[in-house]
């Protein structure tokens, strides 16, 4: 353990308190003095939860001087997204509407985190209602990354990104409806995993758009993140869309190495402009992984126009539906570029949104079938230039056609896979010529995450980026 | 066996052709005799394949004589609903767009009872597209009930009831978007099971409205329809709506008895008027399971007159997804109401249809927790009158507001549990003032068609009505 332990990962933290070198209340006041740090700076968290946390710690702690140990994750302190329920307590899923919202019940994902013994530091910054892939919200405040506080960290999962790279919290739940999990870990260079749709329960998750959302782990290595996804993936009766697939240990996984592997290297220019300076991280990625052994080919990405049609008007449609009580009865409470998007959905006739779910059923065949007959995995980069800044991506100030591009094109390569339901690991892959972090995605078959992780693992096996903070 | 097999039960055939009291040639033999007699009464097929199935019976032969028997329904004729594909053979869903039409691939429930080593007869009448409730069909002429052939056979599925009710095939496929399984089954006299949304796959059947669609069988018996249903039930990789919930073996339950269920009548007036004579059917049928040792108690069903809206603009906007190229390119070869029914749906916003399937899911959390709380069935008839002709609800000739309102309430206690997606059987339960067969339903809970056939047997041990044919 090093002197400070808020500096380690999860996996370390883990065990470390599992053999008594380290304590839960030790792990926790290591977390709490970070973000008193941290947190003028960053604006990652909504709430903070010393008190309750310390007494949480002291509880793991007192069941380990009792010879007993939860699971894997015992007395590890972590934070989430302001949008999991916790029953009486509450959340506000980014907005002023429901800034003063209890929730009904426990989310089951919060459930089975407290059954594996973690600790919870408080709720953590996020777009309002999810909806805004930056980082910006106009009612909490923006989130900023903690590389460099005038650049964004990525949406929606804004908190879960700046907590888990400033080494507040060793894991954060993040959702991903999107490349809210996935952008918030490229941009502030932390892992993230949005598993295969229906691998985790969303019972108890404010909902954006059923038909896309996912929710996942955000960590700062593979290790920890192949570690937390087991403890909250798995059949669930609260959520009918939860898989019934059983849950592989994907920890145990890892030892596995990738050699032999298959992966497609996809630079998709044509899809979205690539950065010079981001795909050549993404190369040299994939020669950092050829020399584990992984076989390396050319894959193609298809032409994703329509299905970025089909999964703007599904969340438009679901959106609209789900805050027609709200738009009704007060929708000044709403930022400007949250109603008017959702409001649209209004006005979309219901063959369309039809349309646009067989349209998805339909790309996810021929994907499955011609971008990757004979891969294990498909690797791309995550956000396709530098990460911008908090001003040139505020929508809200100055929302003109330029500003919206910028904010497609960064969504650009994150979006279809939502759309598809693919399992998709970010992992960090370099530092652009700001200094901030440049992220890579893997994207797996369905319900392969293992071997997502054992290629994530294999490539920190050989690189230290992961092990950089920010200062 | 009696002197004409076809007489028999699908059972009692099975097992006659097991222990080589009958071949498979000689019970298709006597099915295509009574065909050749009933099929211009009835036109209850829309096309015969006698040389197909000797064929195939003769194989079926030629195995039990190499003492190989498939399982349980080796050798049975059977006869199946004209949306059921079979690769590169005709399949017309009762229309006249694909009056040519070849399908591309085989129906999975098809694969499975060429599995178990059924013999198909044929393909049968049905409603267009299985969009109308009564056995009309413009382009491939009327089905005809076979008790009285100015009356119709309730549809969509008009020829599985009309074939089955005049022994003219041990069981068929039908489908079941609103009562399409349920109501042919009570007009004609037979027994239908619409199971549980995702009891059966559903690939390569036409559509109708994959939200509210259920495919199942009618059969003479509740034993013959428990062992069918077990063939064709289960997990099927190529329908993600597809329940991975083992199977239970039906027709072993049988011996249980009935005793000690827990059964809730409801004789909804207030939801659609039941007429004295079908209310007295079904109460008579609450006395015999009484008997049988079943707890009968009162059930409310709930005001559905929301459910029924929902389930009007659900199906409307899936049918309308479907048949845009059609409607567009050859709108003139559906019938009147088929089409004007089905363009109705792109006119409705997404957020309705949305809203409608969120609906759904209210109802169903409400009736299983208000209506069936402590119930392990609820029955009631399933259709609320006598029997009708064929001209008074012929919606084509007369699509005034009275016809359309009969039809409507001809379908009004049964569409409600396709909405729900519960698992409802259909077993007749006497005879109107006209010698027409009254059915009754029991509607069951998720997954538990178990329940609904011990109560079938149960009920059909202690009565005879099942027992009579039409002359």
């Amino acid at each position: 353990m090093t002197a400070d332990p808020a500096l380690s990962d999860l996996t370390s933290v883990a065990e470390a308190i599992a053999d008594r070198r380290l304590t839960s209340v030790r792990a926790t006041e290591a977390c709490l003095e970070r973000i008193e740090t941290w947190q003028p700076r960053t604006n990652a968290f909504l709430r903070i939860e010393a008190e309750s946390a310390l007494a949480r710690a002291r509880a793991m702690d007192a069941e380990l001087a009792a010879d007993r140990r939860r699971g894997p994750l015992h007395g590890v302190p972590l934070a989430h997204k302001d949008l999991y329920y916790r029953a009486g307590e509450l959340s506000t899923a980014g907005s002023a509407i429901r800034r003063d919202w209890r929730a009904p019940s426990t989310a089951t994902v919060l459930q089975r985190l407290d059954a594996a013994g973690t600790v919870e530091l408080g709720f953590l910054n996020m777009a309002e209602f999810a909806a805004g892939p930056t980082g910006h919200n106009v009612h909490h405040g923006h989130c900023r990354n903690p590389w460099d506080t005038q650049r964004v960290t990525g949406g929606s999962s804004s908190g879960s990104g700046a907590a888990v790279a400033a080494r507040l919290a060793f894991g954060s739940l993040g959702s991903d409806t999107g490349g809210s999990i996935r952008l918030p870990a490229s941009a502030c260079g932390v892992v993230g995993m949005k598993a295969t749709y229906g691998r985790v329960s969303r019972a108890g998750v404010a909902a954006r758009s059923w038909t896309l959302d996912h929710v996942g782990p955000l960590t700062r290595t593979v290790r920890d993140n192949a570690r937390f996804l087991a403890a909250i993936a798995g059949v669930d009766a609260r959520d009918a869309t939860c898989s019934t697939a059983p849950v592989p240990d994907y920890e145990a996984a890892l030892v596995e190495g990738a050699s032999g592997l298959r992966v497609g290297l996809a630079l998709p220019d044509a899809l979205v402009p690539v950065d010079p300076r981001i795909g050549a991280a993404v190369e040299e990625a994939a020669s950092v992984l050829s020399r584990a052994g992984v076989r390396i080919s050319a894959a193609t990405i298809p032409d994703f126009t329509e299905l970025y049609r089909a999964a703007e008007t599904i969340v438009k449609c679901e959106a609209a539906s789900m805050h027609r009580p709200w738009m009704e009865s007060q929708p000044d409470r709403y930022a400007n570029q949250v109603r008017t998007r959702t409001e649209a959905g209004f006005f979309i006739p219901a063959t369309q949104y039809i349309d646009a779910l067989r349209l998805r059923a339909h790309f996810l065949r021929e994907f499955l079938a011609t971008a990757m007959p004979e891969l294990d995995a498909v690797l791309l980069p995550a956000i396709p230039f530098p990460v911008p800044t908090i001003d040139e991506t505020d929508v809200e100030k100055s929302g003109g056609p330029a500003t919206l591009a910028m904010v497609a094109r960064f969504t650009g390569l994150t979006r279809p896979f939502n759309t598809l339901g693919l399992p998709v690991l970010s992992v960090p892959c370099g530092f652009d010529d700001n200094g901030l972090p440049i992220g890579l995605q893997l994207v797996g078959r369905p319900f392969d995450e293992t071997t997502l992780y054992r290629l994530g693992h294999a490539y920190q096996s050989a690189t230290d980026h992961h092990l950089k903070a920010p200062a």
